[in-house]
Formats: structure tokens, sequence, C-alpha cells
């Protein structure tokens, strides 16, 4: 089970790696057959391949991250954050409150990413 | 499935009724065979009769929460929030910094608590 900081530091430097728009970075940071639901509710995307094509629409429209709180560990192979998400939509900005819940391999790579937020947690800016 | 406004309305509830110190209903807000898991990654209480003797604990410390950053939802029948909690231990104040996430029965109570901190979520003030 990877340590707390190993854990910690996964979760920042997927929000660095996505604000400086490397797409390559945050899909390395994920394991082969890992999944993830954003939003919790939605369909879940299984593998690496699906998920590499997620993080490069999802980067490429410019959306950037911002903490909310401080990251989250636990007792066990899960870490959490609160965050922001910056959207830029065609009828202008937005925003998006976002809670992940990283579970990570004992490689320290994540095997699961849940994104829980719905339609009241998105407003026009 | 409870809406997005029910589920952040009982994660309220939930954060006003534990700092009043009513413990009872904070256990009210739970089905009968929810279970809790605090912290993730520890023994996972099951059943309200073990999840009541958890709460009357907690509350009797006198530790008080306070939200981080908005409460989330989410697209499915789970709510997530950043949160504080203020504890008054022998050795003096400290602060441990939590994600809950809460999933939830068709009534709007929780069905399940996982409460993501680890050892270095801890500090004294």
């Amino acid at each position: 089970m990877p340590s707390e900081k190993v854990m910690k530091q996964a979760l920042q430097a997927y929000i660095d790696a996505f604000n400086r728009s490397d797409a390559e970075a945050v899909i390395a940071l994920y394991a082969d057959d890992a999944t993830v639901e954003d939003p919790v509710g939605k369909d879940v995307l299984v593998g690496k391949e699906r998920i590499a094509a997620f993080y490069r629409m999802a980067i490429g429209t410019g959306a950037k991250l911002a903490l909310a709180a401080p990251i989250r560990a636990s007792h066990g192979n899960s870490a959490a954050m609160a965050f922001d998400v910056q959207l830029n939509m065609p009828q202008g900005k937005a925003l998006i409150r976002v809670i992940d819940v990283m579970t990570f391999d004992d490689e320290g790579r994540f095997s699961s990413m849940r994104a829980f937020w719905g339609p009241s947690d998105m407003e026009m800016l």
C-alpha cells in the first residue's frame, strides 16, 4: 500500500499536470486497468485507452483545476480532494465544484477515480 | 434516488446536528442497515446500534465540524463534503482534515458513510 505522502504527491501531480495541459503526464498517473467515473452516477470508463481519450479531450478544452482545501489521505489505499474546475464554455466561463476520490495500486498508480459533482455544483461565472 | 437538493440538505443537517451536540439527530440520518468507515482503511461499523455508539462517543468529546468548501452532490445516489474537525484532546486542541462520502437509500437516509483522513491530516493547534 502506498504511503500517505506518495498518495498526496500523486494527487498534487494530477492537479499540476492538468494545469500545465500535460495530458500524457495525467494519464501516466493511472494503472493500465484503472477505472474513471466522472461524474459519479454516469458511465465508468475502463482501461487506459478510454481514460487517455477522456483526459486529452478534457484538457483540450482549457479547463483548469484549483484546490479548495488541502488534499486528504486515509488509513487505506485511498486519497481525496475538493477542488474547483474552471471551464471555458461557448456561453462563457463556468465553474464546477468537485470532490475526487482516488484508490491506488501497490505501485502508487491510480486504480480508480470517482468524481463527485452534480448539475447543482455547476455555475456560470 | 434522492435529489441533489435532498442529499445536500442531509449533509448540512449532519454538520448542524453534530455541532449542536445532538447525537440522536445525527443517528436519525442513517438507514437501519447503514455502514460507517471512519477512517477509510479501518473497521467498518455495520448497523445502527454500532453507528449510534460511535456518534454518542464522538459528539461526547465536544468535537465540532466546519465545512472547508461547499457540499458536492453527484449524478447518482452519493454526495461528498470536505470539512475540518476541531478536537479537544488531553494534549490540547487539534484539527483533522476530512472528506466524507455518503451514499443514500431511496428514502434519503445515509446507507453508507466513508471518512477519508489519515494521520497526516491531523495536526495539533
